[in-house]
């Protein structure tokens, strides 16, 4: 099926059936769409978290305003992003990046030097800004992904950032918690969104006229 | 073919043929694609402008720090997200949307209301930090959808916003820039990436264990 036929397809899902876990094969694929994602000079400044242990779900649940649909659903990703930009993160990626390309490494230092002068100078925040950025791309794709294999997911940013970035010991990783994907198999009966229209802007009122 | 097949096909395309344009209705599928993709609480904070005329993409190239690829590229695509919240913006959504699957106006004031708690009090930077992580979700799927069609695209950060906000009169329509895709075909000889292996941190370095 088409990508535009993927996307009316899929909707929030507000409640999973908890009895039906979704194959690690297809989580595995949503997760190497996101990991396929394009970022900013290819810095990769996000990664994902696979949760599927029931007991860590549940903890999530009450610092997620109560969306009971993490503790229902099959596997939860977080995608999480640099907490800031180092020299070190800059270079590591720059010398993968040669090194796989068979090309010497510092091949590309003058572009990295720009980077460096551009990122280093600005607060953690606005680097967070610019990494959690990143990680959209990546939800984007996940969610294109999941609807392709016929999966329910939900992306959803209503949790208390800091509390989950203490539950699952981020900081100490130089990460931060950006935004939440739960995957699983609707609950049709007990979702009231199920049964809703999709609503989007007309085309007319979404692709502006420029000039 | 697959969406993860698409993710390896594609790559952020530094050179275009000049000569060749892609089809309207291929450009349409890119934005309708866009259209689609979920945003925060459904507010679709985020609009897509499309240029493709050529003296106003010249226009662009020295805000952009001089990329040529936007000079030569069949569409530019302008991503663009609202400058702030307003109580209007989000009631007008909320009653289209109610208006479009036959319930009554203020069905969901409940939830609006908390949107609107949570959002006014909060500064127009902060705001537009929320909106533009929006645009980025369009973006993520807008470039599947392009890569589906086997047309190349260049995801680009790196322009002066304000310059393009001027030069587009978006503040004016209470919009700011995000970032920019240039669609079109590759000039693969003029195109130092087009050759080069596609590089991403390993699977293992990705997908973080989490207890």
């Amino acid at each position: 099926m088409a990508l535009l036929d993927n996307l009316k397809w899929r909707y929030a899902t507000k409640a999973y059936d908890s009895t039906k876990k979704v194959d690690q094969t297809d989580i595995n694929k949503i997760i190497e769409a996101a990991r396929l994602a394009p970022t900013s000079s290819g810095l990769q400044q996000f990664r994902v978290i696979d949760i599927s242990d029931q007991e860590l779900k549940e903890k999530i649940v009450p610092i997620a305003m109560d969306q009971h649909n993490i503790a229902q659903c099959s596997h939860l990703l977080v995608f999480v992003a640099w907490d800031k930009y180092t020299e070190e993160r800059i270079d590591n990626i720059y010398n993968y990046i040669t090194d796989q390309r068979g090309l010497p490494r510092g091949r590309f230092n003058s572009y990295t030097n720009k980077l460096k002068a551009l990122y280093l100078k600005q607060t953690p925040e606005e680097n967070f800004a610019h990494t959690a950025r990143q990680a959209y791309i990546g939800l984007g794709i996940a969610l294109a992904q999941a609807a392709e294999l016929k999966v329910d997911s939900t992306p959803m940013e209503g949790f208390d950032n800091d509390a989950l970035d203490e539950l699952l010991d981020l900081r100490s990783k130089g990460l931060r918690s950006v935004v939440l994907m739960a995957i699983g198999y609707r609950d049709t009966a007990n979702d009231w969104l199920a049964s809703m229209k999709k609503v989007r802007v007309p085309k007319e009122n979404f692709d502006i006229e420029c000039k």
